[in-house]
């Protein structure tokens, strides 16, 4: 998917990543803005990378649940998505991210993540 | 966005919307199943357009927040999600969706949202 | 705390849970009505109550999160929560609960909670 | 229920507040701990306090939803809530809140809030 939307990691940390991906048409809504769904699938998958940071090489992190809020419409040429570890676990990691829509020269924040990821072990 | 996942609308009536999805090579995740950004964006866009249906004509909805719960992976031919509304306002529709996956002849349960639409006029 | 609400267990049956408490003036917001931590208690315990019953005798729920969708002020003489069971799990349970406000012969929906409660071992 | 839980405002300033609440014996759950609705109740009481700072005087606000994610037991002599507003508006104002609990000289984040808040003029 994140193939689809045409997204690159372009930051990792301990308990922070960065995502970035364009605006593609194919990722629009009616009106030309992101769509809903891209701001989501890029905040969850830096919030998820941002799990897996704190956690060992064969563990892999599952969504439990995410919310996102929406704050601004997406427009613009792209969307920035930082994903954090808000308190890792070995049962939970409790994540978060934010979303940002970079128009020229200006960054909105447009969406804010919280999420809880359970880690798996890769068989 | 919708037409990236080759998602179609098989179901309208008043507060209740179905959208059923293919899971396309694009929209799946690491592992070949459905990537979580689909389930929430069929999900979403069920819940929007159930909360439509309650709206005059000249209106449209922004979801403020929308919440999904993963009960079960993504495996199958398709997805199919069943939008509702809990309760109608004017100035807030709060909706509900769910999301299934049909894998052969089995179907099941993957995953529960929850959210607010504002309505908005369109000028 | 639920003492102080002077809430009550009603019906216990698996998965299915309600519970009843009077709208005492000590929860009671400013102008006369429940207080939101009011609904938010008695719907968070009657879900977690709920898991209750799908786990063997020596294990707790601990709820990681609940989200609570207000849809109408709590007035009247009391308040009911019916909490269920959407996805029991070993790591993870997966519940909801609606909270009710009975004003004379009345009864409206004001609340729904959704959240997840994880399993502990009672050493 | 401020009062029945012993909660007092510290702190005011713009889009930032801070409650502080013992831990009543009254408001603990069957452990000791801080019952998870005394958490909740400070720190939606938090967040809609910093809503009401970015309103006008003739406005009230009304909480439409609030998600809650605990992060440790709420252990100690008083918990700490510390409300903000992430985005002010005229129809929806989102608001977050933190909530720490103080046991001795140790203070632990125990609580995040997010949630969304409708003012709503006085009559």
């Amino acid at each position: 998917m994140l193939v689809t939307f045409g997204a690159k990691l372009t930051h990792v940390s301990l308990g922070q990543i960065e995502i970035e991906t364009p605006i593609l048409p194919g990722s629009q809504q009616q009106q030309g803005l992101a769509h809903g769904a891209l701001a989501f699938g890029i905040g969850d998958s830096a919030a998820g990378y941002a799990a897996l940071t704190h956690l060992p090489e064969d563990q892999e992190v599952v969504t439990t649940d995410m919310q996102i809020r929406y704050l601004a419409p997406g427009r613009g040429d792209l969307l920035i998505a930082k994903g954090r570890v808000i308190k890792p676990g070995k049962r939970l990691v409790v994540v978060a991210a934010d979303v940002y829509a970079k128009d020229g020269d200006q960054t909105r924040h447009i969406a804010m993540l919280t999420g809880t990821m359970v880690p798996v072990s890769i068989r």
